[in-house]
């Protein structure tokens, strides 16, 4: 039986499509290219599908995330619904709130204009950036020409000319060949006749020896030479154009994975990618609509364009890359745990399909396993522990946490799936740390009302990772929640469902439930569980760690007590705990201006030591240990 | 004023579309995507336009091409004709004779198989042909790996097994950067698991040191590593598939150069490009409308599929280098005549938006000069002429007529504007080198009745180069012409139109004109006064030509006594002087299967001395004194 349906999205667009009885209703809406999100991949576990059907009949199966009231209302998961008539479904604004929201800043302010300035005195500090040779700096610089009126007397063609000109210009350096990318060669007869034969060159020092002129401009012209780093997180894209000679910042962003429409984790997405046409699908959701919009907004926003960008630097973890370059990631699932590539090597933008300078190179943070990414050995490198002689612990909160301890003379890392609570995945109330996300929270002991700091201080529509953080540790220190995560008062606030199920309101239409608890205290569990293994493993005692740095997407600051307090972290002194933002991004920023530091970061990758947590049957105890609040063993945290 | 008008294509479509009164018929046609030629760029100099009206008024100003009785039948020139009311028009067969027509060879029989054979055993000789080392054979070659299995204990990622195992394998070798291009990389994880880690790589030799890693097959397929060269001439391309490593050639082809809907001749074509959107014009009328039609021809005929072309070597007339690229080259015909680029350099297929293996090359036969080019240089290394002692004139008759001089101590090049004459164009009956073509013709000098032999042996219907050196030979012959090209005798085959301009009639519906006699004997002059004024310029005699050598599209061979006879070649035993056909073509093919060949072919470009014709008084002076039958000094041919 085909059904019509008709979609009408909430302050929005209205979209009418013939469905057959056994497509679900999310289904439909995506081949309408509806974003519904569902980051269980539409299994029916994670409830963030809800729409509300307002006319015709559906068959729905699963009520697990929907109350009686709103069931009645209409409210329904739309993986589990089929149609049974012809529909009329009310789409709900927030159905696609991990769509891509591009958000661009011009990080004139804040946390992360410090953070790229702090980057940028580091970089210059180790002679990666300002006038350094090419080796060590960014390698693209211009060069001005003035070559002489070609005449019958001088024929030279426009090319050689050129050529001739860079030649002797160079001449202290040692010969070597000089070629043209073929968009300079298109731009190079007009150019040379507008301004006498005079021009300004930019010139990219090659790997092979040699130098390469990328463009050319009329003389007297200085243009922006431009760089682009980025970020593929599981859930969300942060990218950042800059200056490539000076690491001026330009234009900053970010915006969703839509990747998460086929999955809100790695495995799933890999799963995606074995079914017919999967990975292409998953590839096109991260390149054509994630990365390209986001890098159109930012060219736009800095008045750059595209084809002046002339180096990309990538970071991301081990899924990702495979997904982004169309790289088969199954293996990286299966015993035992092979990815295809570390390295990437020597690519070029347009072999990835990201359309800016035609020649621009596309590096990609190199990898040191299946499940300790390119973003890792990029957040190594941007947290500098690799240089101090104390030791450090980097922990990146992800959709995954990976875990790197060391100093400057070893370094040794493991992954454990933290699941993607943190980023807002997995958690019914979650959401990325963007406008109306909850990002902390205080709970009055004895009223139980919360009082909440929101992201853009308007309707608080979700939590992010530091939120949700604060808010188990409010509801935990004001005997809310028990030690294994149930609630354990009664108020207002507290409601329980028909199977008993208890849930906390934190705002109207906004609570959080004993499953979202359940989930948060196995993710906290996985990451600290991970490093008492690995201090265990190198019979390091956790005082030893001089410095811990917090990097990831889990919103503007983490409690760092609070973190303690629900045994997520190690009991330190707070001030040995630094949060440090996105240091997979400022990494790829490293690569992106220095080529000194893109070799950095590949040492940094080749040098780190893989622990497989997996492989040591006390991590399974140490997890399990972990599973309570604090700790079963209180006195860790006391 | 709009009109209707109704194309009605002779045996095949109709098309309609709105016209207005400003816009010709041709113009018309050619927005509906209609083939109608037009050397002349539309402006009524050439009469191949011609198309009947059938219903319906135009306006037409230009009779010059239509006899009085197809006036009164409604023949057209297009180009001449505006509509004062929807019309009917219908579009013989023949106006889209230069269209793109593909001919696939399988080079079975015939001059080609013989000289590409031929020219293999040179290559062999010279070691640039077979198991010599990668710099002078095709530096591109299989490698077969058995890696074993990726284990718990060996959890390296495939790539890097991959360049393990080539550095293993490749250790007598000096150490160098190995990398993999991203199609090999999209393919390596399933190739490794189907075949248990064993595999075949296709590897080639990186000019700036290292090897790349361009595909990989499961162990124990032997894939053909195919190579492809291209000449772009201005009236034909030919293309050829090859087995890079043997040499064999495994499909042959041509077809027409769909810019000639712009121009016969470069001039043309460089004023169409200096027009809004022009350049891109003709870049997509050779690009996307001519080679890639006839490469996927040569694809689909040998069985090998595009991604397998590791290499494309082509070699074409500045212009054409500079259009196929998409560079502007109006420079080429503006003093002081300099061209963008003599050498393309190191240029990517994906570049120039040709479909291949996403990695391979595009070389380019450097150019001498704005009218000496890459074609050229091409066919001088094919015409072995730089080896040999004894001096040897090489004469390449396309739209332009190119000479080159010498031996292995000099060669002297220069460039005259025959126009296209010797390929069919500038002549109401000519024609290129396809089927119908007559190519030789014998006449009786008493009854002045004609015996043709014709290309595929079918109803002629125009003359190709050598039938129309042949044609004027013999009406010179047979005293049908005079020295100045006039028909001076009657008969039953002789008309005069009402301005007294004679014709010759072949066939039916086909003539030869006296102003296409006077067409021919420019270019015959063009030709031997270049021929003249190079060897009084070097101070050679004629005599010290031990062998001329024919390149060219002119046809299946030249009749040399008939071309001695008019005047077009310099007197000379007929046993000095050898076709050797298409050598652009075949210098292109050396320079895809060997490196070594390539390289040659740039130091051939480079050694070249260029002769400015225009340069020298005396050319002007030999050249009108070649406009006769055979020459105004008769002794020269005596």
């Amino acid at each position: 039986m085909i059904s019509k349906v008709l979609f009408r999205v909430e302050g929005g667009a209205e979209m009418n499509l013939a469905v057959s009885a056994d497509e679900s209703l999310l289904d439909a809406a995506r081949k309408a290219g509806l974003a519904i999100d569902a980051p269980c991949s539409g299994n029916g576990t994670c409830g963030k599908c809800r729409v509300k059907v307002i006319g015709g009949k559906v068959e729905s199966g699963n009520r697990r995330f929907i109350s009686p009231d709103d069931y009645a209302d209409g409210w329904r998961l739309a993986c589990a619904s089929r149609t049974e008539s012809d529909v009329t479904v009310l789409v709900p604004a927030t159905a696609g709130a991990y769509k891509n929201r591009i958000k661009v800043t011009e990080l004139q302010t804040g946390r992360d204009k410090a953070a790229f300035e702090h980057l940028r005195g580091e970089l210059r500090d180790m002679g990666y950036l300002g006038s350094v040779s090419g080796h060590q700096g960014s390698g693209i610089e211009f060069l001005s020409l003035d070559m002489g009126q070609a005449s019958a007397d001088d024929p030279l063609a426009d090319r050689e000319r050129l050529v001739r000109g860079i030649e002797e210009k160079l001449c202290s350096r040692t010969a070597r060949a000089i070629d043209l990318s073929l968009h300079a060669l298109r731009k190079l007869p007009q150019i040379l006749r507008e301004s006498s034969f005079a021009c300004t060159c930019v010139i990219r020092e090659e790997t092979g020896g040699g130098y390469r002129v990328l463009d050319i401009f009329p003389a007297g012209e200085a243009p922006v030479l431009a760089g682009l780093a980025i970020d593929i997180g599981t859930t969300t894209v942060a990218a950042v154009l800059m200056d490539i000679q000076t690491g001026e910042v330009l234009a900053a962003g970010s915006g969703g994975n839509d990747q998460i429409r086929y999955g809100a984790d790695v495995i799933n997405r890999i799963i995606e990618s074995t079914r017919p046409g999967g990975l292409e699908r998953l590839r096109k959701a991260i390149s054509q609509d994630s990365i390209i919009p986001l890098v159109q907004s930012l060219s736009d926003s800095a008045g750059v364009p595209l084809e002046q960008i002339y180096r990309v630097a990538i970071a991301a973890n081990t899924t990702m890359t495979h997904l982004f370059l169309g790289v088969y990631p199954d293996n990286l699932r299966l015993e035992p745990y092979v990815p295809a590539f570390f390295q990437a090597g020597r690519l070029r933008c347009v072999d990835s399909g990201l359309d800016v300078h035609p020649d621009a190179e596309l590096l990609l943070a190199p990898a040191v396993g299946s499940y300790v990414g390119g973003d890792i050995s990029a957040g190594v490198f941007s947290s500098m522990i690799f240089k101090k002689k104390t030791y450090s612990l980097f922990i990146d909160l992800g959709t995954n946490g990976e875990l790197v301890f060391g100093n400057d003379e070893f370094l040794m890392s493991c992954a454990c799936s933290a699941g993607p609570a943190f980023e807002g995945g997995d958690i019914s109330c979650g959401m990325r740390a963007t406008e109306g996300a909850v990002e902390a929270c205080r709970i009055d002991e004895a009223t139980m009302e919360p009082v909440l700091t929101v992201i853009g201080n308007g309707k608080p529509s979700g939590l992010c990772g530091s939120g949700l953080i604060d808010m188990i540790g409010e509801l935990f220190r004001c005997s809310i929640i028990n030690a294994r995560g149930k609630i354990v008062r009664e108020g207002k606030r507290i409601h329980r469902d028909e199977y008993g199920m208890g849930s906390y309101t934190i705002a109207q239409n906004l609570w959080i439930t004993e499953g979202d608890i359940d989930n948060f205290i196995r993710a906290k569990g996985a990451i600290f569980s991970a490093i008492r293994t690995m201090l265990i493993m190198l019979d390091f005692s956790v005082e030893a760690i001089e410095d811990v740095y917090i990097a990831g997407g889990i919103g503007s600051g983490i409690n760092v007590e609070g973190a303690i307090r629900i045994g997520m972290l190690p009991k330190l002194p707070s001030e040995r705990y630094h949060y440090i933002g996105n240091t997979s991004l400022y990494g790829a920023y490293a690569m992106a201006v220095s080529c000194g530091a893109a070799g950095r970061i590949a040492e940094i990758a080749h040098g780190l030591t893989y622990l497989e947590l997996s492989a040591h049957t006390s991590y399974m105890d140490e997890f399990i240990a972990a599973c309570f609040l604090p700790h079963t063993n209180g006195a860790l945290f006391a």
